[in-house]
């Protein structure tokens, strides 16, 4: 009964989370400009309500009456997530959430300004006092003899410190840009055949490419009575509340794999969404496990499915008839085109194998940041000197360098060493999958996907969910395999 | 300074309300299918969250220090109308406001599948309820020596009783049976031609209506950098918060009337909408007048410009290129269309002269229905036997009788009248407009609007708005004059 009410208490929480939710997604899709001051107060209102009743005295006793009450393994795992938050809230001072709220607010607002005009003193004091704050922050949820990077990076894997963290980037280190420049090398008369097929420079109208993506999105079991495809500058999905799982992409007329990967990559989230437990919705339990494991879901369906051969081969023709420019384009360019490995400067276009070595720059300059090993003003420069290293290449002004995410500005630091675990479990899965034999078909592998991890919520924490899929602990191996077999093989 | 904190708190309420706008546009608009049960738990929890803030002692305590200062004529006026609301909100107990609640929820549901059906019974015993617990809660809130009628009346215009309404209505009942019935005749020769003419039926692309819509709403006035256009079943005009006021209309591709008029009325209540002052928006003050001047300024645009000849001579040609279908059909032809009057049966499809008639017969039948004086066993009698007097028509079923409407299924008794109203003051603002010299071109009707109503909110009660605006009180003589030059003149 205690309990009851305390999930009733959660549940109304998650609706008011479902309005902002469709309050952020409405403002990157169609919001007329003129909304904007309006929505940043309507949307700071709500932040506040949502903060209020995440941190109430009320919420707190409703939690300890369900606590000392009979359970079973699920009631008792959620009350463990439950407790979690909230006794994360407990450790943070209101002050210091406000002023972090306030701070990252502005260096948002500067951030978007400086990378436009390359100019990184702008931002440099702002990023300093965010750094100051999330060091303070992270030492007050450091895990006991944790440092402030241990406890910034439990916010996003409990279960993991900076030790497990950089054992997985050691590995890929040692491995990816070696196997980066072996790659390129052998992709140099691909590269030439490519760069001189028109085709695939389009034009490809609006319209039609559209209707490919609803295509492919269906194609791989996202269910549109239970979400929509809609266009934003910067693709994502976003899910409102149970029922209702929304993805965007972006167009580019004169690149077809722009609208084609980001499409892939979000309804591989968006499927994770449809298929979480939809009885335990808008409670701890029912939630995604990891961004972790959400990212291995959005990339295991654009890289292990979207760039492989046997994706293509059947449906070639159907998008050769509905873009005619590509008559001539056989579907081992297409494919061939998909996989080009380069290097490059920018992160969120770089390809399967370089992406990872952007991460580990990120990962390893955060870590200095917050233990205070390295002072702000030497960024920009540290940047530029693990990209020469590590990716061949120097950015020629810190727009394309240091300024180019958002993540720090908005205080997300510990966040971006997720993106590389979700590449990790990503070819883990698909390897699990492809050993139990579910990946013949991509019914098959949803299948899989829904029994192993999504159907799971919140049950288990990363490493936990991934040794129960896979039988191992979440490492790059498998990652590694994939490449060397796919690129080199 | 306690006003500071009162406003602050109003619009804070506000902020909720923006979502819960939101959430039911995008209901409209395009939620998919799976959300609709989630979405109606998320909307009934912001209700709740909302209804506690509009009722919370804290406000009350607000209140009464604001009032306590001294102040400026804008600012008596702000505390008179949130005192009113709370006031409101005191005088009806929260077992009835849950009550009504529950009952209107579920009543509305069987009136849906009851008005498929065509099954009055069904709904019979849901509308009993309804009508008792309106009642109660009229009985409540009627001023000093009134009905309970004219106490839900209040809610709507608190200026005016059931004898003012009665004194309109009477005189609508007097004039207009005859006006339409000689109207009707002397467009005998009209309809026989335009039914001849097969390019009036399309075909319409839905694309180009839209296209049309969109140059008509600007041409307007509509700022499209604070709104949107979409398309939705039933059209609707929507404000999220200020710098977002959107609409929507629907696209029948075999009758070009229906979108360019819903487009027309919906940007009438936009405008408004976009007009009001936008320091004081998020306060009562900064709010619209009435439901009744909303009416107005959409029935105005729709009507009074819309159906004229000489908004449609200078873009006719245009309309034509866009749509050539249309060729052959000349100005005359299409404003021809615009202004068919015949009996109808749906009151949403009537033309603007039979529209009043289709009100009043609301209006007396709820009237009775409150009073006692009519029981709901008795209802469809009553509204087929007053269709046959005041329509010359009568319905062959209750679904396109008094099944018709979903008013009455939601509490909403006091609420049509209102749409007669706005259509009266659409008339009477007009003919102010013209004899200011302002109904020269479309911009400078907008700017005596934006004057005259508009930039007002909710400064004047309506009856005080439209002597202000038109030098005289509310009443049917402007509109009827309109009638008769347009139609007989």
């Amino acid at each position: 009964m205690s309990y009851d009410r305390l999930i009733a208490y959660l549940e109304e929480s998650d609706h008011l989370q479902s309005a902002v939710r469709l309050l952020q997604w409405d403002q990157e899709t169609g919001m007329p400009s003129g909304g904007q001051e309006a929505r940043a107060e309507v949307l700071s209102t709500l932040a506040g309500l949502s903060h209020q009743r995440a941190t109430s005295p009320h919420l707190r006793e409703l939690l300890e009456f369900a606590e000392s009450e009979a359970k079973t393994p699920d009631r008792i795992r959620q009350l463990e997530l439950v407790r979690r938050d909230l006794d994360r809230a407990s450790k943070v001072p209101a002050s210091l959430v406000e002023r972090l709220a306030k701070a990252t607010s502005t260096a948002q607002q500067v951030w978007s300004k400086a990378r436009q005009e390359r100019d990184f003193q702008r931002f440099r004091p702002h990023l300093e006092e965010v750094v100051a704050l999330k060091r303070e922050e992270g030492a007050l949820l450091a895990p006991s003899g944790g440092s402030a990077y241990d406890g910034l990076l439990s916010d996003y894997e409990p279960l993991m410190r900076t030790a497990d963290w950089s054992i997985l980037f050691g590995e890929l280190e040692r491995e990816l840009p070696n196997l980066a420049r072996e790659i390129h090398e052998r992709q140099g008369r691909v590269r030439e055949r490519l760069a001189r097929l028109e085709a695939l420079r389009g034009p490809f109208p609006r319209e039609r490419q559209l209707h490919l993506c609803r295509g492919l999105a269906e194609s791989l079991g996202y269910d549109f009575s239970r979400g929509r495809l809609d266009l934003s500058p910067h693709p994502f999905s976003e899910t409102i509340h149970r029922g209702d799982s929304r993805i965007t992409t972006r167009i580019d007329e004169s690149d077809l794999v722009s609208s084609v990967f980001a499409t892939l990559h979000e309804t591989g989230h968006a499927l994770y969404e449809q298929g979480l437990p939809e009885d335990l919705s808008g409670t701890p339990l029912g939630g995604f496990c990891s961004m972790s494991v959400h990212e291995s879901q959005s990339r295991l369906w654009e890289n292990l499915v979207g760039r492989s051969d046997a994706f293509w081969h059947d449906r070639w023709s159907r998008v050769r008839e509905d873009l005619p420019v590509l008559s001539e384009v056989r579907v081992e360019d297409w494919t061939a085109r998909s996989r080009l490995v380069r290097p490059s400067l920018i992160r969120t276009e770089s390809d399967e194998v370089t992406y990872n070595l952007h991460v580990l720059v990120r990962f390893r300059l955060e870590q200095a940041l917050v233990d205070g090993n390295l002072a702000v003003s030497e960024l920009p420069s540290a940047w530029n000197e693990a990209y020469r290293k590590m990716l061949d290449t120097v950015p020629s002004h810190d727009g394309e360098g240091v300024l180019q995410d958002v993540h720090w500005s908005a205080g997300m630091f510990g966040y971006f060493p997720t993106y590389t675990l979700g590449n990790l479990l990503s070819a883990q899965f698909f390897r699990a999958a492809a050993d139990q034999g579910a990946t013949g078909n991509l019914p098959a592998l949803l299948t899989w996907l829904r029994q192993k991890v999504h159907a799971r919520g919140h049950m288990l924490e990363t490493p936990e969910l991934a040794f129960q899929a896979t039988g191992r602990k979440p490492s790059a191996s498998d990652f590694l395999a994939h490449l060397r077999e796919r690129y080199l093989g």
